[in-house]
């Protein structure tokens, strides 16, 4: 049986999804409270990774169980009841064996919240703080990002070489909400840092430091070390992931 | 030279505001970064204390600076570059030597938030999660608490019996924002634990499990040991002192 489990998380005390020896990551938590619940080592399959510090609203991972017949919402409340209080699985759902988290994924959204106003301790692990960013003209600079690319310019310089780095962005722009800026992102799938690498060359536009024709220019020349500010994972949301 | 400091915090990470010996404390905070930006133990003294989680928009402290002639502005810059991320100094004046932080204080205002919806791990440091509410009925009842009343009630057992229970609240209400309930307390001043239990008794009665009258009855008996819920501190913010 095949189940599909959606999943919210705040990443600022963890060093990513990926399980990295006994360092707190969201998969180690995930596979302590399968053990905890089942007795078990389960194997997940997430949709993608998220980086250091990076929040989930809504992550997907599958994961097979064999020679047990758990109902989905027992899934969800038996994980629940083992994961701290940061990591909450927010529904289950029984899926056809086909079903895979990643590779049936067809678009994933991605937010990223800055705050423009006073610096406050209480949402600094939520949002970084930047000030004096010109929005209008990130607005007109966020646009050149949408539409299928070359994204290598974007990406880490130590992705996979093997791996096709043209991904689409079916959409992108900037919701404003007194002094929080909302940075939305749907596309077909994102690089390695190519989110924070993007915001990165959003606020130096902002700032007017660069030109929005810097955006053209890095996918032009699909080379990642073309240097540019990489934002905080903190201020990043894996926000949706649709099937 | 006496300066007023306005002050903010995430409380989560904290024991409450009064130092503690090396308990991790807001007041301990305040007091190594005076150290390592002056060279001089600085005592502080706040409009009041917060306790364990306790998150504050804008507490107030002041503290006398002799022989020595620092700008306002150079007190914020100077303990901000020492303080860790989570508390932050807003704004600095400099004062009359009459201003007392606690005793000028003629108002303060404290909000609490309850998120009724969904568990979400993203905003679990700075609201509990409770669900079911009958949010009229509360309105309701928040009503009754506005007055001068002696307060004993809904104090801590433990209070100072040499210090007078009687306080104004000038204004109570809740605002309602999609799942998130903001309550608001205006008052002369409050006791130790007194918006955590009035904040208990008005859930059990958004809840069903207690009538409105109950609020009566506790500010009637004048008895802390007549029991109903304490809410937790961490959706409680000191937002606002008035002088």
């Amino acid at each position: 049986m095949r189940y599909k489990v959606t999943i919210s998380y705040d990443g600022y005390n963890y060093m990513g999804f990926q399980i990295q020896d006994d360092l707190p990551t969201i998969e180690l938590e995930i596979k302590k409270a399968f053990k905890k619940m089942l007795n078990k080592d389960i194997k997940i399959y997430p949709s993608g990774r998220t980086d250091r510090h990076v929040h989930a609203k809504g992550q997907v991972f599958h994961f097979d169980l064999l020679d047990m017949d758990i109902p989905a919402d027992g899934i969800t409340r038996g994980l629940n009841a083992f994961l701290p209080f940061d990591i909450h699985i927010i529904n289950t759902e029984i899926v056809d064996d086909n079903f895979h988290a990643r590779f049936s994924a067809k678009s994933k959204e991605y937010r990223y919240y800055i705050n423009t106003g006073l610096y406050n301790p209480l949402t600094v692990r939520y949002m970084p703080n930047i000030t004096n960013l010109d929005v209008n003209l990130m607005k007109e600079a966020i646009s050149l990002l949408k539409g299928t690319h070359d994204f290598k310019g974007f990406a880490s310089a130590q992705i996979d070489k093997r791996k096709s780095t043209i991904k689409t962005i079916y959409d992108a722009y900037i919701n404003q909400n007194d002094d929080i800026l909302e940075f939305v992102f749907i596309g077909s799938g994102f690089l390695k840092y190519q989110i924070r690498r993007m915001m990165g060359l959003l606020v130096e536009i902002g700032r007017g430091f660069e030109k929005k024709e810097k955006i053209n220019y890095v996918l032009e020349m699909k080379d990642p070390s073309i240097s540019h500010k990489v934002l905080d994972g903190l201020g990043l949301y894996l926000y949706k992931v649709n099937y």
